[in-house]
């Protein structure tokens, strides 16, 4: 749907965020009626949340799909059998799980992450280096059981995750699809209005490989501590700021970094044959050889992405959305205070602006124009457009731009034409 | 992507299903690489039966948008308290509950349906006769404990359901739309190719209400029975077959009926005053008074759906899908047998029918015909367009329909014409 009607939509502004919710990206979220708040760390979409939360996931569908991302959907429920063999399946192991039982008998989990899975599917997809490389990837929940989650949207206990796996034949091969994902990855940062402030990290590689990389934005509301390289738009994660490799690798110097906080909105792993060989993903190479598939992983988590925009682009009125994951494209607000022709007007104006392809929330409630305004403001659409007696009798209509407050006032046809370049 | 390589997709077909995989449905979706069994009941979807999934969606999110529909997106992690509140928690209430718990101490349910958590949340939207009535809808996963899940896709352990659930003023308001509902079901089953053998089908209404109706196709596969009138084009299922009262209700002659075995496809229900009452999700009136909202809820699986497709229409050579949720509408195969001629005329066919907005799977893999022409029957894309040398020299490609086997010959510029009025 490329249009709503205000009073259509259930969900209502609020003055205040609950009580408990102390992060400020859910409590904006909260109280423009984006999100839900179901219990600590769980949060349900509301349509506007919905929106925005799919306009993310469309950024990062066309800039996976770009670099030969092929989209599939894997299953949350998870078979103990195939993460036994990786020795992530005990508590004392991965200490993220939800597990729960089946009725007759057998313990499940709920997957926090999908590597596993992926693997031992692959098994049958994969058995000749004319298989690879191959990039598969999905947008899928994931469960992690969070002793802590007072992050607002930021770390939450169940969240949709595109993740995608890299199968290749090689480490070199490997590599240069790698570097494809992170130029892929900036993209997506840049789209969504946060490059400016998002930095190619140097991390620790965890159990998998020495080294990885996050993408982190930097926010006083970060959980992460980096430090920062602004000559070359890098950054070092804390965890492997003492380590005097990582200078060496990177080129950076030491002395010129300065600390920020910091949120992860992305990383890329290479897992090289780590879950290949423990679960038997072989393929057989030109010489006839059976060798371990080489593996990469690419996760990004859209909900942290909205909530990071709202937590980074607001203003003390309320959310600022940037034009390309904004619920909509004009929030179309009448003060007609009863007028018919001014009813009449606004729904001319909703009509065509609709017609034309523009995405309009539409203000068409009996409210007061001091409240349109506030909750206009605070719900963040780009652009406001107010139909009025006063902007009828001039023939154009008063246009602001929420980022700026900058006001131009605009014919109908002035306004199609303007909006449907976007 | 509106378009695919076969030598990008990294799925096979196989010969044969898993021997322990007895439903025919999931026999040709596995065969055909849609989707992949991760356990009984538990299913992932591979990239081609992602896109038949998606389409399906799409079909349900229009008709649900037309009559009002608003998308948003729960939880699935749920709260005890809240499911207390209407006597669902307990195992000896519901026993198809999936339940966890918090590292930090406290059981959590997984969804197995969404009336507790959405009425709930309502009550922060809904104050006044001015809110209602409203329809909020959403896609989102269902686990449901499942002692048995022996019918391929038909019955799992995890699915998407799109559930609606309609808050009315009372049960007049509530029965207007409730037929609307029904009419937009009925609408959604033609579309996807069920139309001719789904019947409304009157059933109990369960803890919530005398009765309910069921949408229940007649497939020999089916779980359910029900009783068939084919003159209106209704039916009576078993549970209530013996109820005097549903003969005098629907007008049916009981004599007339036949049995039939049904897959269940959809269901709507009038819930009532159940949950707003056990919840207090109530509104004032025109007169003032507080008074419980009136609801109904109504269902479909869209997996479930794709799977009674593939049960139903398919042939002895595989899956055949109606054009509206194919996961193409072209399969485009070239039979170069190393000819670059070929090879070229069949990469600017590609080229065209994309850039003419066609969705084309591209068969561009180094194979023999036979097999080529196997995996495009097994598929089941609407049409198949042959390029080949043969077909090169008469300047008109081969075109198959898969349904019927009825064989054209067009130039390309007739294909563009005929599929981008599809």
């Amino acid at each position: 749907m490329t249009r709503m009607r205000q009073s259509q939509l259930f969900t209502k502004t609020r003055k205040e965020a609950p009580s408990d919710e102390v992060a400020k990206n859910a409590q904006l979220l909260i109280r423009a009626g984006f999100v839900h708040k179901e219990m600590a760390g769980v949060y349900d979409l509301l349509p506007l949340g919905l929106r925005t939360f799919e306009k993310v996931v469309s950024v990062i569908r066309e800039e996976m799909n770009k670099i030969g991302g092929v989209e599939m959907h894997l299953s949350a429920l998870q078979d103990p059998a195939v993460w036994q063999k990786t020795d992530r399946w005990s508590d004392e192991k991965v200490d993220s799980w939800f597990k729960t039982s089946l009725k007759n008998g057998g313990e499940l989990g709920l997957g926090f992450t999908h590597e596993e899975p992926l693997t031992n599917l692959m098994r049958e997809q994969i058995s000749s280096y004319k298989d690879l490389p191959t990039y598969p990837y999905q947008f899928q929940t994931k469960f992690r059981n969070e002793a802590r989650a007072k992050s607002g949207l930021m770390r939450t206990r169940e969240f949709v995750m595109k993740d995608l796996y890299s199968f290749s034949k090689n480490s070199t091969e490997h590599m240069a699809f790698y570097e494809k994902a992170a130029e892929a990855y900036k993209k997506i940062f840049e789209r969504v209005g946060l490059g400016d402030k998002t930095y190619m990290t140097f991390a620790s590689g965890g159990s998998f490989s020495k080294y990885s990389h996050e993408f982190q934005t930097e926010c006083e509301a970060g959980e992460d501590v980096i430090y920062i390289d602004d000559a070359s738009k890098q950054a070092i994660n804390k965890e492997v700021y003492d380590d005097a490799e990582v200078y060496k690798t990177t080129g950076i110097n030491k002395a010129t970094l300065r600390e920020a906080k910091a949120i992860e909105v992305g990383n890329i792993f290479t897992l090289s044959t780590r879950f290949s060989e423990a679960l038997g993903l072989k393929y057989k190479n030109q010489e006839g050889t059976e060798v371990p598939v080489f593996m990469g992983s690419y996760g990004i988590g859209p909900a942290r992405l909205m909530a990071t925009v709202a937590e980074l682009l607001s203003d003390a009125k309320g959310l600022v959305w940037p034009k390309t994951i904004a619920p909509f494209a004009v929030h179309l607000v009448e003060l007609s205070a009863g007028n018919e022709d001014v009813k009449k007007e606004a729904d001319e104006v909703y009509a065509q602006l609709t017609a034309a392809g523009v995405e309009v929330l539409f203000d068409d409630r009996d409210a007061r124009a001091g409240e349109k305004f506030a909750d206009s403001d605070l719900i963040g659409i780009p652009l406001r457009v107010v139909v009025s007696q006063k902007t009828i009798a001039s023939g154009a209509f008063e246009c602001v731009e929420r980022a700026t407050g900058h006001t131009t006032h605009k014919t109908l046809s002035e306004l199609i034409t303007d909006l449907s370049h976007v």
